[in-house]
């Protein structure tokens, strides 16, 4: 059965398979401190075209999140997230191990905004609350929505005024960058928020994230707070000869590109068969409401995620492509449907 | 320059890259429950001869001694290490952070033994002390040495009558199975403590480790606590290919002869000329003690670790070799060790 | 001014100080091991009618909830709370801070119920989440809410059929046990829930509240974990002799009715004049949306606490009794408050 | 049977339960931010000399070293103490609970010095290790011993050389200031080190420690810290009033003098009688080393702490006076002493 369940269920873009094993018997420095890191952190800051900001390599994007909100949180300060937000659900409570307390908001397209932090602020007002510091957002969301970059700026002006860091979950930003309704792009986000972490895990890379750090006074020391986490790996090598390669002729934004052409595909061929999507979501998740008749012919010959049930009688199921997909996959499905949905109706 | 620095210098065994590229498009489970790791754990239980463990794949040996011990104590409840243990010095305090103490016990060789855990259980008698709860080893030390079986054994039967559990850190669990001398063969591991981890970075994997959980009390929602501290990746089978290779025709195992096999053939060339070692330490991790000039002339040519200044005119240096050691550059050294001997005496 | 902001702005009962006095000289056991606190052990375990639940004196309410919590739940489990709840707002995430996510739910009356618990179960489905494992109630709630026995038992039983534990915090239990209708005595408490505390400090004492374990796998080495949050007062006899003069002649039962009942007079003058409540508080808080005119004449002669703006013209203030509030006060109010009234109408 | 078995196994000094008694029915702000603390806060700095210092009443000294020591290190930063230290021995691991290694120091009278320093700092040299920040010392010592002004000011020299915190736990802090020959008062403290608290549980109080912060940078958000680990009482004032009554005339002063002139009775007891102390402790601890036979003697008459056992037929005990040791009772221990060695002997 070919599988539509998730972005990471390949292994690696074959230049980073063969950028391994060129190197395989060179001797490197280990922990990160090599040349290959550093030549990698020296392509993203050009791709960023900012030489300020420092940028480091953890194995997985869970890793990379507890490792940066633990560094830069003090023990009564909490993040705010969107109520669907990574941390809040499938991160099993990393950041509250780490000590702090999330708080959720609800957000019916995943996206936060002024208008939504600012019942949050008013209700935290002394030492008997946690201090709210840090707004965490995903781009794209969870939900598959972006930012524009209109918005981006707005909430990041507003977090500053208000004494919030804004850090970025990048796990799909290259699909992010793809919109090009959102007029962002690679160079705008160290404008526009505190930290962020740049995905490779799903959008080319066998694992590895690159988590850019813009606010100086995040850098000091964090290497201690990695290797305390268990986020320094020894051959730590591994994940920038992988960024090298992303970071080489704009592999990483061409593959977001990818990621993003075969789902307006899928979506196309969704909205052909009159089949409603959960969210105007421009980026490779596509989430359609299916009637539940549909949606078991489908997980009959295709493998996808299950995302919820809005009723009785329909079932929403998540549709994710990759650089890994296989366009022929994309245009069969895309005939299937068609077929399925003239013999239900 | 070559580096006997580390045995963590070099990439991967070959088998491993060549099926990583062998795989790549496959489509797999993610999070480790695909059909690579299955596998890799069923490998792993032929060779231990057990078939009741848990296996689970982490990707580095920190990450790997923080969730497991975070997972097994209760908040009261504290670890036993010698004060060489590499929880207790290397890991920036990883299992402090997650709220243990650590209980340091100063040991010659980097072992422990009932006679070094007596006087720390009688020390601590009620609630106003932690609890020592688990001791944790690594074999081979920081320092080189081994246990034998009958140490092993002798210790793990101490540990069970006073209520303690045993945690074997196996880093460079191949070499100490290498050494002969200690009687120790990897299927007597699963019934001489409660549970360890079986090394693969620093013994021809890219990354990677193998943690095996005998007790039955430790197996329950372990996954839970892997995912909280982010050592779930999402591509999970990436490990599973590793262990698959390294346990096939029993390459695990003869990689660790290897890199034991050129530490001796180095230790050779020291005892050649005179040079005491600061440990009996019988696999790939040599401490030679050397005369100023001398050490200052293979800094100059090699690269190895700082280990300590024993007296004023001395420099301890670490050697390490590894399954991707190169045979010549031993040779080459041990040649350069004669002719610089003479030229010093 | 007078103050009817909280119900812990004076000292404490005057047995209570006499007692002090008389035993200020004799020698005691340190740590709580002393036989007045032993003496209120028995004293609430003959009130509670159960002789097997353990019992602990802990100086306050978070303290008690966060060396509780981080004592019975594993590092991956969380704790369900009413969006209102104490734990959940008013302590600075104490919960969070021993590394456990508090997931709230929305009630209108800060109870919880089955029905507000079953989706809550539902989503939390695998090792990407957090493991639901314990529901914390308030009785009375911070709305001056209060379960009745049958929402209780009904609670509980949910609770158990779902590997819930069910743990009640009673800052102001006497309280809720002062409301006849809810047919709720104290000697139900140990049959309805896991473990609850029996509130001290809003009740009469100085200080201290009395920690009740029920269920029996929570028992062992409890004090290590009061030791390692700093939960053991070296003279912890001072709350034990609290609780003895406490549960002497059902003095704890008694305070908490005459609270009740001054709250009554209040709600009464409330009533007569037409001002409306927030909620149907039958405990020692009462909630009344005033017009913002006369909440400001209150305010110019009596202290009261802010609780919200329910809209434009109208601010809602919380008006709290206790054991040691002033007869003549609540009356010298409802006479003022009917005379405001009259005018402002 | 009469106790010297700790300081802290009377109530409270007459004038606090006065004290409380009158003020009882008053009406307090809550949570330590009443009239009675802010004027124990001026009294404390009148006395310290001191007017920028930030003071704060929290319930015991477990509870003020967790708490202050979570607050003012950051995640990867470590405590450095005596090995006897408190924190590192009885206090369960508390430190440890907030995520903070502390490296234990040998040192055979329980005091720190920067001969002793100096090979930690020499250690820790990377990411790899914790970074060492705050020395915590006891004065006097929990053997008793005391620093002198010198040995302090050298100690804090060195520190702030280093880049390191010194927090001075005053448990016994009165008792050390009542030793005459380290020409140390109460006025220096806030000049030689960065923190440190008043102890009112072991001289006079019922409970209550006043943590002083001398260094800026710990003041902001203290409080919302404190609340984290329930350090803040709801009826914070009764430890406000506390420390008002033993400040006011010097009695903290003389209680300590009190304790330390009565502990030089039994220390004269036991030269007269040739019995050798284990340390020179010029303090209210004193630790006779004791022909077995004696001690049992002794126990059976009164109640010491067993220290340890030096070799087979001796025993040390710990004696320790108070505020409110009886003057008769060390007089017939004194007269007893006597009798027993001239007995045995």
């Amino acid at each position: 059965m070919y599988s539509f369940q998730n972005d990471y269920s390949e292994g690696a873009h074959p230049s980073i398979l063969r950028a391994l094993e060129t190197i395989n018997y060179h001797q490197n420095n280990s922990y990160g401190l090599d040349e290959h890191c550093d030549n990698a952190r020296d392509m993203i800051q050009e791709a960023l075209e900012n030489y300020g900001v420092d940028i480091h390599f953890i194995a997985g994007g869970t890793l990379t999140n507890l490792t940066f909100l633990s560094h830069v949180l003090r023990p009564y300060e909490a993040v705010i997230s969107a109520e669907t937000g990574h941390i809040n659900t499938h991160e099993t409570g990393a950041i509250e191990a780490t000590g702090h307390k999330v708080f959720s908001v609800a957000s019916s397209d995943g996206k936060l905004s002024p208008d939504l932090l600012r019942p949050v602020l008013k209700l935290h007002e002394n030492e008997h609350w946690v201090e709210p510091r840090l707004v965490y957002i995903s781009n794209p969301t969870e939900l598959g929505t972006v930012y524009t970059k209109q918005e981006l700026a707005e909430l990041y002006a507003y977090c500053k005024r208000h004494n919030l860091y804004l850090y970025l979950d990048g796990a799909r930003l290259a699909m992010a960058l793809a919109v090009k309704e959102s007029y962002l792009t690679l160079k705008d986000i160290p404008d526009l928020c505190d930290a962020f972490y740049i995905g490779g895990t799903k959008n080319g890379a066998m694992f590895g994230e690159a988590l850019v750090l813009v606010r100086d006074e995040f850098k000091d020391h964090f290497r201690f707070n990695m290797k305390q986490h268990g986020a320094i790996l020894a051959k730590g090598w591994m994940i920038g000869v992988q960024f090298e390669e992303l970071f080489r002729d704009n592999l990483y934004l061409e593959l977001g590109k990818r990621s993003v052409a075969l789902a307006k595909t899928l979506k196309d061929a969704f909205a052909k068969c009159n089949i409603p999507l959960l969210a105007e979501a421009p980026t490779n998740q596509i989430f359609p409401i299916l009637p539940d008749e549909l949606a078991e012919k489908i997980n009959a010959k295709y493998l996808t995620t299950f995302q919820c049930k809005p009723d009785e009688e329909h079932t929403c199921l998540r549709f994710c492509t990759s650089w890994a997909t296989n366009e022929q996959a994309v245009e069969d499905f895309a005939r299937d449907l068609e077929n399925w949905t003239l013999s239900v109706s």
